[in-house]
């Protein structure tokens, strides 16, 4: 794939994580491997076909609010996702019950990992829309399905997610948008929305005639107040194209884009303010709020919309994971090719040598691999747990593969876009001042890739997210388990001898986070942890990508590339975990006790 | 100063390095601190109302190379390096003897960092400009330095640095542009040259009717080779305009621009390539290549040009440090206007609080602060060092200062490149979605600052600079009396019980670095430890910048905030040191075992 090496990917499917053993699972049952290498093949020949080719041009020519309130996007990204879903990609993971191939999670994310290399922003649309239907066909009702979902399968829509608002980002409790009630048809309870949606990736798009945005808003209360926090969010289906049994009958709902987002990257697609009900579209005589329909109960809207947000945290990832492989592969291919300077230890040679021929260049090219590697099996480690989750045999499974899955999303999410980013900022620096200029790829990587660590929740929060939620809040019963099976990959790798090297590092890891976490859940003051939480979650990061690095190097029959890379992360990279961690265990406390006056 | 705190800055010149005692020294005899506040205060007022405004305007139209060959600015950069001239702040530094002011470096550093912070791309104008002059008023001629520099000084010439090749980056030795003698005239020994510069900042401008470029390249052998490697490297003046003594009088020389560099950010300046005597601009009948006239002798043109590079080198750390303070100082006001979430000790609360209640935004606040604060203090120390190696009293002290200014340049180039762009990057995070849009300044700083750690020296070759020259050249002479400094300051600190907490780090991280040293010193294979340069780097820029900031805070009457910066860097950043030297120490050799098969 451009930008993702399908020889790694198809080791890590199927050597590595065995991708075949799902098909022993009901779910999957009749599938086989050569389906899943099919389904890789066509998501590579459409990466590299119709979504590379539009990368660097829509990254020149933004998407347009046109006079008439329609949003065009360049025609190469439309045409690539308009391909992408002719094809039907986006049927890949979707039951078969609702017409789609119910091929595994896994799969799914192995193939959108190479779109996402070819292309970030234009994957982000189908990325969105698969979330934004699995949300419906989750918790929509079966006529909810046939309007909103099935248009998105067949693809004649596209979804969005609509959480953020102007004054309530990563706050989500004090958004505004309301909802009134407006009765009840075929499609559900019926509200009437009015207010202001931020950063919605795809609201405005020319590639499908309809768009399903998923509302977050807050009923109404019989006072025409708005109900207090988090409680009191509700979920709404607003369609861009009303349907017929919609007041009035089919038409335009009443939503504006009210403004595009310029973007230091991740151009392809649009990023807008969306306006609800506040009557441009609105037809004469009618009831004013464009037009929603209600999706499980009222109050249930941030529970069900975590499903989405949880699937788009981990596409995240994977995006600054495929963005990181790209940018190796890049400035690998340069190092190879590039002749500069004279080799370290014969400073009078008489030639110049490749690039790769400097220790400094060698490093970091075993540091970008090291991250993209790890990065992308941490995805797809996470993607397996999806599917176990939901298509384990026993009750049990699914429960353990539960807890691992919610212990990860945040290191999932955050890890892959912290260290891709360094990743990419490597790549630039392998090309030196070339890497700089705006003629070679590496450059828009890095400002694709630097979206990663804000959307879909920032570092900050995905770091009080594990520590918090995931650690403190259950007694660290999930990380034990975890920290269990990582002390079982240590002691098998200190059993062979290509891989007892690997051993010390990742127990000496797995012992300092595990120290932390008793820190942090024996703190007299739970803000003392909470202020170092971002440094859990590196450290985290590093010890889980560790584990998963060693694990593929104990793989039979690995390559020994597996080993050079697991020997370098753990050689350069595991030493950081203790200084991450070291302000926690050390109770430091500046971050709070700074007066606001020495800020 | 528009991004850089004035009152930090005068603490740091004042309160922390003393510049009132450089009047004590024969140089700066007769000035006084009210001098030196008058000139920063006058640079302040430059920064603010004429390089500020020109910034932004100034990203979004880069340099055009017209039909003609000529560059266009952008007008606002135009205008503020012409107005910076007309000002005479180039005088600075320069000997009274050249019409200058002949303050210390010291102080026109701190008067740069206010107008690299305001617009770093506009102020590589007069900062190139002046180390040019420098050079030629050191190894000038009396009529070289009047054709070339004096121009300089009153402002109707720029000057630039062309030593970069399209196949001769960081790799000197391997230019191919080559000088053939052509005589000899009152500017000295001419020569003609023909060859391609790269990079060549400033090249092209419209501020002043003349560019003095110094010009590295190889004098033409009899057989009309070249000599190989460094040292048959010669350094020429080669003017845009020629004086009258040139072959057919005063007029355009053959140079030509070829072409501009598109880049991420940094955009104000031109950045060119740049063509010798391919014949534009060639007079019929005359000798074919641009007209050059030798500095100093032949062979010796890299250790000339190393005068400006370092020069160069400890002003791209300065540019950093100054883009760290100003991306602090917007995301600080932004935390403290903008309400998002509730605490984390009390998530009820009734109204979203400023983002500065939160933990991890205090902590990269804190973070952001102690980068901009270190970094700008080690650019400051470094250019005092540069005073004192010039102008010292005894011949003794100038060669301590030398010593100390040679073993940290490569860290006074490269911490503020690699952790003021960390900085731009935590303070991107605090603005969350804004800080990714190009409405938010924030934004752009992050792109210009993306530049630092690439030119003039990658951070990779500042590494090698570092520990093979600096410290394992020299026997570990400079790196332990530097230690020995440290620990009297770590044994200050332990002495007062409000700084008492810092001196463990402090001597845990000195020991840490002379540890590295040792082993580095003992290594079998030299090429183990150099590959862990760049790791030794980072840790001792931590380690230094950590001495700094406890300094600092130890200088009487500091403010508080001096002892919460340095609190905070030394409980959170301080534990990174041992991270990055556990690879040396631990005799990693994966980055050199690696097979090429396996990268």
């Amino acid at each position: 794939m451009p930008g993702v090496d399908r020889t790694v990917l198809d080791f890590m499917l199927f050597d590595w994580l065995g991708a075949e053993q799902l098909t022993a699972l009901p779910r999957f049952a009749g599938q086989t491997a050569q389906d899943y290498r099919a389904f890789l093949d066509l998501a590579e020949q459409l990466a590299e076909q119709e979504f590379l080719p539009a990368w660097k041009p829509s990254d020149r020519a933004e998407p347009e609010l046109l006079p008439d309130g329609e949003v065009r996007l360049h025609p190469g990204v439309r045409d690539a996702v308009r391909t992408y879903l002719d094809a039907g990609l986006q049927l890949a993971t979707v039951d078969e019950a609702h017409g789609g191939l119910q091929l595994p999670i896994t799969v799914g994310t192995a193939a959108m990992s190479g779109v996402m290399a070819a292309n970030i922003a234009a994957s982000g649309f189908p990325m969105l829309s698969q979330a934004n239907a699995r949300v419906i066909t989750a918790y929509g009702t079966p006529r909810q399905i046939a309007l909103f979902a099935r248009p998105q399968h067949e693809g004649t829509a596209l979804g969005t997610m609509c959480l953020s608002e102007p004054e309530a980002g990563s706050s989500l409790g004090d958004i505004t948008t309301r909802a009134r009630a407006d009765g009840e048809d075929a499609a559900g309870r019926r509200f009437r929305l009015t207010g202001r949606k931020m950063w919605i990736s795809g609201a405005g798009q020319d590639i499908t005639p309809d768009t399903i945005h998923l509302v977050l808003a807050k009923i109404e209360n019989a006072d025409g107040g708005l109900p207090e926090g988090t409680k009191g969010i509700s979920l709404f289906l607003v369609p861009k194209v009303l349907p017929d049994m919609a007041p009035g009958g089919a038409g335009p709902n009443d939503l504006a884009i009210a403004g595009l987002n310029h973007k230091m990257g991740y151009r392809g697609i649009s990023n807008c303010l969306l306006n609800l009900g506040e009557g441009t579209r609105h037809r004469p005589g009618g009831t004013p709020g464009a037009v929603g329909w209600l999706v499980g109960e009222p109050g249930q809207g941030l529970a069900i919309m975590f499903q989405m947000m949880n699937e788009a945290r981990i596409n995240v990832g994977l995006g600054a994971a495929a963005l990181a492989w790209r940018g190796y592969l890049l400035s690998r291919d340069y190092a190879f090719e590039r002749r500069q300077g004279r080799p370290l230890e014969d400073r009078r040679a008489p030639a110049p040598v490749p690039l790769v021929r400097h220790p400094d260049v060698r490093r970091m090219l075993l540091a970008q691999k090291a991250i993209a590697e790890g990065g992308l099996a941490l995805c797809l480690y996470t993607a397996r747990l999806a599917d176990l989750a939901a298509a384990a045999e026993t009750e049990e499974d699914r429960a353990t593969a539960h807890a691992r899955l919610d212990l990860l999303t945040p290191v999932t999410k955050s890890w892959p876009s912290e260290f891709g980013l360094e990743a990419n900022h490597m790549a630039i620096q392998v090309h030196g001042g070339y890497g700089y200029t705006r003629d070679f790829d590496v450059e828009q990587l890095y400002r694709d890739n630097r979206l990663n660590p804000i959307h879909e929740g920032t570092t900050g929060i995905q770091g009080v997210d594990l520590l918090r939620r995931k650690v403190m809040g259950d007694g660290g019963t999930a990380l034990a388990a975890l920290l269990e099976e990582i002390r079982a990959t240590a002691a098998r790798a200190a059993g062979r001898p290509a891989t007892a090297s690997l051993a010390p590092g990742l127990q000496g890891a797995a012992d300092a986070v595990e120290d932390a976490a008793r820190h942090a859940g024996a703190a007299d003051d739970p803000l003392q942890p909470l202020a170092h939480a971002t440094g859990v979650l590196h450290a985290t990061g590093h010890l889980v990508v560790g584990w998963l690095l060693a694990d593929m190097a104990l793989v039979d029959g690995a390559a020994e590339a597996r080993l050079w890379t697991a020997r370098h992360f753990h050689d350069t990279e595991l030493p950081r975990v203790a200084g991450w961690l070291a302000p926690l265990r050390e109770g430091s406390r500046a971050a709070l006790d700074t007066p606001e006056s020495a800020l």
